[in-house]
């Protein structure tokens, strides 16, 4: 017997900028800003909707149907796979410690300097350890908060210099490479939603894709490693 | 504590043909023959290296850093997360059925006929259900073994017609397009050899990727359904 999910859901897209040729790394500190403005306001009012269990952002980029700059906001009636297991990995250590894993590699990072690409007053900008993909990279509030539009407008301000910062870097040193952007935080409602769990971007690079080894074992061969990473992207003048 | 697992394996390339422009939808069945008997021949070499718990062939194409047709034979000391998983759910169904899963949904697949592709004496050829991938494809041994390198010969005749029709189908519907092509077998040592597993092909074309969703997700946006995937493959003349 299966459960048979409801094919309920939205999916809003953000249009980033008017200009059809910018894109993070050419945007202005306060136009991402705006963006995140954006992501804030929307999900605050889709919270409203008692169907959406979790909410997801995402942009590719280059837009693979459309160029003009955009992100995609999804709510869904489910939590996703992988967001199920991060929470899972998050649970099982804050059981044996009683603490955040996210707020623990935070502080390890931060002492360890050797992964750190930039750190601002409120977020950590980092390529995690045993990184999956080349420059991998990890923007994490350094305040522990589940809940990304919970956000404040300070927040929200220094966010938006450590994005653009992550985006120059990658436009420099990388000539403009394809990649990923993903935001992950907390199911929005009770009994699912995990104060333990910590709100989180990642960026991937789409670039030395392997595919067939990946596709096959689901281990990850990873040619750069997160210190090399980190040490180019904060070295990009 | 971690365990540390020893840094050992096997990567060896298969040279497919001399030929520099060939692929598996120009080659000749005889010609795909000697890449099967290639590949039974070194997996049951490899067997006798006790450290090796489990082999997977695969192919990128084109290749990613050379492009004379080639494929990788790969012995690991681990079983990897994916065929991990594989080998789970194919004991638990046989724990509660004492059938294998592999052999049910051949029986009816080819029943339904709906998914097939195509079906030799040996093999069928088919669009598995709920497909990740658009165009995703499995060729399967109809009679149930674990082990591919116990295949016998007439068995390799007749799995490499299946397989230059299959490719001959993709080249002339999709105008040659990338693909990758993974081989799962069982591991091969006591206690982890399965004899309940069955060992298959899986090909994935490398079109239409959307990335940031499945990526931030683990779910899959699949816009070619396999029942009209395998009308298409079928149709091909």
């Amino acid at each position: 017997m299966y459960d048979v999910m409801e094919a309920i859901g939205a999916h809003e897209i953000v249009v980033e900028a008017p200009e059809h040729h910018q894109n993070l790394a050419t945007l202005e500190p306060h136009q991402i800003e705006k963006i995140l403005f954006a992501y804030r306001e929307r999900l605050t009012d889709l919270e409203k909707d008692k169907r959406f269990q979790q909410f997801l952002i995402l942009k590719n980029y280059p837009g693979l149907f459309n160029r003009h700059p955009h992100s995609h906001i999804m709510a869904m009636p489910v939590i996703p796979r992988r967001i199920d297991e991060e929470i899972s990995g998050t649970l099982d250590y804050f059981r044996r410690k009683e603490r955040c894993i996210f707020c623990d590699i935070i502080k390890e990072e931060i002492s360890m300097k050797k992964r750190v690409v930039l750190e601002t007053v409120h977020f950590l900008v980092f390529s995690p350890f045993a990184s999956r993909y080349p420059f991998e990279t990890w923007i994490v509030p350094k305040a522990h908060s589940s809940d990304f539009h919970h956000i404040r407008e300070e927040e929200m301000e220094d966010l938006s210099v450590a994005i653009q910062s992550l985006f120059i870097r990658y436009h420099k040193l990388l000539s403009d490479p394809p990649y990923s952007l993903i935001l992950h935080t907390s199911p929005v409602r009770s009994p699912f939603h995990r104060s333990e769990y910590h709100w989180h971007i990642e960026t991937r690079l789409r670039i030395g894709l392997r595919e067939g080894f990946e596709w096959g074992t689901g281990f990850f061969v990873n040619p750069t490693p997160p210190e090399d990473a980190s040490a180019y992207l904060r070295e990009v003048e």
